[in-house]
């Protein structure tokens, strides 16, 4: 049967120690395709808004797409949700690799983990045979050794492994699950929810084919877009230089944020780009399953004051921000580091170098002193402080504990004012992305389902290039140029139909990085590829009503939750001066800004008011359950 | 340059003689389409909503689409608008033939007829050479006659005129415009609003050949589909047994319009389906433009008592029902003579029959006499009043003046309860479908912008064939059967969807006969043919949301004109039980339909009490001129 005809769920209660598999039928595939579609449908069934995101009722879902799997460049995605222990709603964090192919190859579609193991064990799942297996010998063990360990006592060097570190079962809010020691779900902290559940790891090995409905076609759409993804300077970019080629082009138009987000450009910042990388400490460039772009980054660094171990990857550009132009950091085999640990401990770098950058906003202000730090110098720029927080936040040691909660949250326990350097959405830290140069990205921190992320919508910088709009989004409906300092309802139209192709990619699987607007593989050619993938005779606009489905069930969870329309704004400083950099003085003006906020609610179908999606627009896209 | 690229609106102010020509640019030609794009857009803009609709001050509107002219099957259509003397708002009608792609070859996406001219005159448009000619001599004359004036007097015998008879002249509230003598503009009056500027033609001749991105690619698809369309049996059916051939079934569902909708089952159906016309008065099959399917009839009729003239094509089941089942007439010929006189007078045959059955109904119930006939006897099934009343409405002599209001107005004027038998919505006589078989249709009727309507949206037997849902209308994010008698949240939002389709199709200028679901062209073939045809990446999200922007412009003006939601329901009776047929006793439950109703205007993103666009959903669809 091709992808989408069948389709199975693993559900595996921990407490227990009940495995069993639900199939689910053709019409569910095509209506929810995967990802934020299943997420979002078993949280609002199965995961009550009280619940408490670190007990046993909490539910941990990965949930691969209808594309995962498919031999084309970007089709490898998985998603993985639960109640997010960060923003205390809507969880959900991508990732790339090899595990979420594996896992379908292994026959599942996703897995659902209920409960909590008595005490640490480990998932195996080979072919559809599933063992729940202990895993004290695991514990307190970095993915590095504890992906060593699993596969030789399994005996199989190919099982791929989505894991904690010692951050995720020291319950760190902001905690990510890693697959093949580099690849994360970052955000939202799901590996925190993995540590709660006393699961150390998830070991896959699937040796099924896939079936497709029309392979020929497939593989013809992979062998063109092999070709031809390097004639576009998007994905070619991400080819050469990684997801930090664009790193000085963000600082020459005074986006990139700098020193927690007080200004906007850089002075260190040729040191720690894409190039700079390529030509020094690069080893080589690696790709997720079946990908030609190969974007991933493998780097090693052997100086003596440090090394970099290539098995864990390399920083890209989020990492290579948020510890370096955020924390004033303009060395990139520190942040080479950093980035390892991270990878090491499973924690988010994105969070992690933003929750040190609010510590040291908080210590040059005198917040947090050498007292507090056990004597650590928190200034930004300061080399030698940022690989130490790694490990006393992953080991929640002297500050470290505090900070594990999440800047909000530490401000709050600080005090004396720190909550004014806290940037974050729902409790979720800023990405690297500067919303006061592109106020699409406000908007998408602002209105993401999972608190301030930079995977849930287009950039609006994608909207113009030199005044034109680009062809690649005009099947959606955009054929006017876009100012990125615009915020009237016709930017958030823009936005939102964006986030509704957004939404369908993770939905779908796909990564963002092939497909236009970001890549270059042509929507039509999505099309088509979904088509010979299913059989279905699928539309675009099946799929970005779809993509609006994912967005209003996570909408509504969060709303149970208790995020609403009050949790819709951004930090307070984005609506300040930016203090340097470019765009000095630059802010995003506040009431326009609230304004379009209450436009996107009315656009989405929801109320204008509260955000709360009305009963039609529940009735229109099928949300009836 | 291919379709779409440049676009050119041919302006004819007939009170000074002024003629212009207005270039339109691509975004404007990929956002409006055509057709009902086009009419809703200079409606807004220049037709002030307080304008009598007979008056200088109206606009009469020509709009292909961009679609019209292909060389494919269905692809002829085009739209005339104006505001309607009908219903008071928003006018518009359809019709295929040739004369839209041959407008297109003389150089014109579109026209614009301003002003009233003194006497009457014709228009003749040569390849961009445009000239308003001198129409004393054809004033008065039927289509047949007139038709070969003017091919006379210009020397072409293939020039294609779109013009009005004495109906129009005499401006009966629901006069046509047809073409060719057998393609009618039918609904909302456009031929009295022709009248009323005293422009008896637009004669047309084109010879330019149009231009295509890829032509192979649309005569593939041609070829493809002149002969796939046979394998489906609804295309099939339209070719063998024309639009008629569904007649017996609908007699055998109860829903065939049956005495002024009292009865939904006919004891003479037998005598008029299509099967019957093709085995006894029919001469040939003809199709439109460049189609394959042929649906349309030819007939001869060479009786003692009346002789049919085949140049004047032949009844559609329109015609056929409005005539036949619903006057409980079951005389084939008489029906088709009443057809030809439709044709030479530009009656809109739909309205004619629905006008006699009311009259009927108030005969038979004393509210019309003999005194007020003239001593016509206009009972039911009375073969000698029906022809007779068709030339007194269109030279609106005795009752007919009084009948050339409409039913509604009529009604209005007779009094004595007449008003119970009329069966309009927004003072426009319903078409040949019985709401009460299938409820989705009463939705269309209640919700046409241009009152009772057939071609606004899809009937909802479309929607189950033997329990399942079409895999054609899947593309549209319809994955669940449709039982015809719901007529919850679920039923309006598939009626939605299919009416943002239909919609689309009148725009681009495509005959619903030719793609899903109604004909059996899939809908990745009609996104293929607009890219083949244009060199746009368009897709169906792009489409959709198109067909949603012409039906909320047509709604604005519709508001404008002080049609809202008051407007928004359905005649009494449809609410009443059924009186005979397979259905009877069968009743649309009116509470459950006018919250139907709401929730339509909240899933279109109006408000849900007032029926008006809200800003927000004006602004996402970019309606902001």
């Amino acid at each position: 049967m091709p992808l989408g005809y069948t389709g199975k769920i693993l559900r595996i209660d921990l407490s227990d120690g009940n495995i069993k598999e639900e199939n689910i039928d053709q019409v569910f595939m095509r209506k929810y395709f995967g990802g934020k579609g299943f997420i979002g449908y078993y949280l609002l069934k199965e995961v009550h808004p009280d619940v408490d995101p670190l007990s046993p009722d909490n539910k941990l879902i990965f949930a691969t797409g209808v594309m995962t799997g498919l031999p084309v460049s970007g089709m490898c995605r998985y998603a993985v949700g639960a109640k997010s222990p960060l923003t205390g709603g809507y969880g959900q964090a991508e990732a790339g690799g090899w595990w979420g192919p594996e896992l379908k190859m292994a026959g599942y579609d996703g897995l659902i983990i209920e409960g909590k193991a008595e005490k640490p064990v480990y998932i195996y799942i080979k072919d559809g045979d599933v063992q729940i297996k202990d895993a004290s010998h695991l514990w307190g063990r970095t993915t590095d050794q504890a992906q060593k360990l699993i596969r030789e006592e399994n005996g199989d060097d190919r099982i791929r492994i989505a894991q904690i570190g010692p951050a995720g079962e020291n319950l760190v809010s902001y905690a990510c699950i890693v697959n093949e020691l580099k690849h994360a779900n970052g955000r939202t902290g799901m590996g925190a929810v993995m540590g709660s559940k006393n699961l150390k790891a998830i070991a896959v090995r699937g040796t099924q084919k896939l079936q497709f409905k029309d392979k020929e076609k497939i593989l013809d759409i992979a062998r063109w877009f092999s070709g031809y993804f390097k004639k576009n300077p998007l994905t070619y970019g991400l080819y050469n230089w990684g997801t930090s080629g664009g790193l000085m082009n963000f600082n020459k138009s005074g986006i990139l944020p700098t020193r927690n987000f007080r200004e906007g450009s850089f002075e260190g910042a040729e040191k720690i780009w894409g190039k700079t990388m390529a030509e020094t400490i690069l080893k080589k460039r690696e790709g997720c399953y079946a990908c030609a772009i190969r974007c991933k980054r493998v780097v090693e660094v052997d100086r003596e004051d440090l090394k970099v171990d290539p098995e864990l990857g390399g920083p890209e550009y989020e990492t290579i921000a948020s510890f370096g132009s955020l924390c004033g950091i303009d060395d990139l085999g520190l942040i080479s580091k950093a980035n390892e640990l991270c990878n090491k401990y499973t924690l988010d770098t994105i969070s992690t170098g933003m929750v040190i950058a609010f510590a040291m906003e908080c210590y040059e202000n005198g917040i947090i002193t050498e007292q507090d730090t056990g004597g650590l110098k928190l200034s930004f720029g300061n080399k030698d402080v940022v690989l130490k927080l790694i490990e006393m936040i992953a080991k929640r040691q002297g500050i470290g504990d505090i900070l594990a909660l999440g800047s909000k949250r530490a401000a709050e326990k600080i005090g004396k004012g720190a909550e004014q350097y806290v940037l974050t959405v729902k409790n979720q830290e800023l990405p690297m992305h500067e919303p006061r140069g592109k106020y699409g990205v406000g908007l998408a921190y602002a209105l993401s389902d999972t608190g301030a992320d930079h995977m849930q919508a287009a950039h609006d910088t994608l909207f113009t290039e030199e005044g034109e709009v680009l062809d690649s989004i005009k099947p959606l409906g955009i054929l006017e140029p876009m100012d990125p300092f615009d915020i009237t309802e016709k930017k958030v139209r823009d936005f939102m139909y964006l986030q509704f192709l957004w939404s369908f990619y993770n939905m779908a699987g796909i990564c963002d990085f092939a497909p236009v607007p970001r890549g270059s593989m042509p929507l039509e050619k999505v099309v088509d590829l979904m088509r010979a993938a299913t059989g279905w005779n699928v539309s675009l606009w099946e799929m970005l009503k779809a993509g609006e489905r994912g967005l209003t069930m996570s909408r509504l969870y969060n709303i149970r939750c208790g995020l609403g329309a009050g949790e819709d704004r951004l930090p307070s400083r984005l609506h300040q001066a930016l203090e340097g950099g470019t765009l000095k003085g630059q802010k995003i003006p506040e009431e326009e800004f609230m304004q379009a906020i209450k436009t996107y609610y009315a656009m989405m179908g929801w109320d204008k008011e509260t955000g709360i999606p009305t009963k039609e627009k529940l009735a229109e896209l099928g949300i009836d359950f």
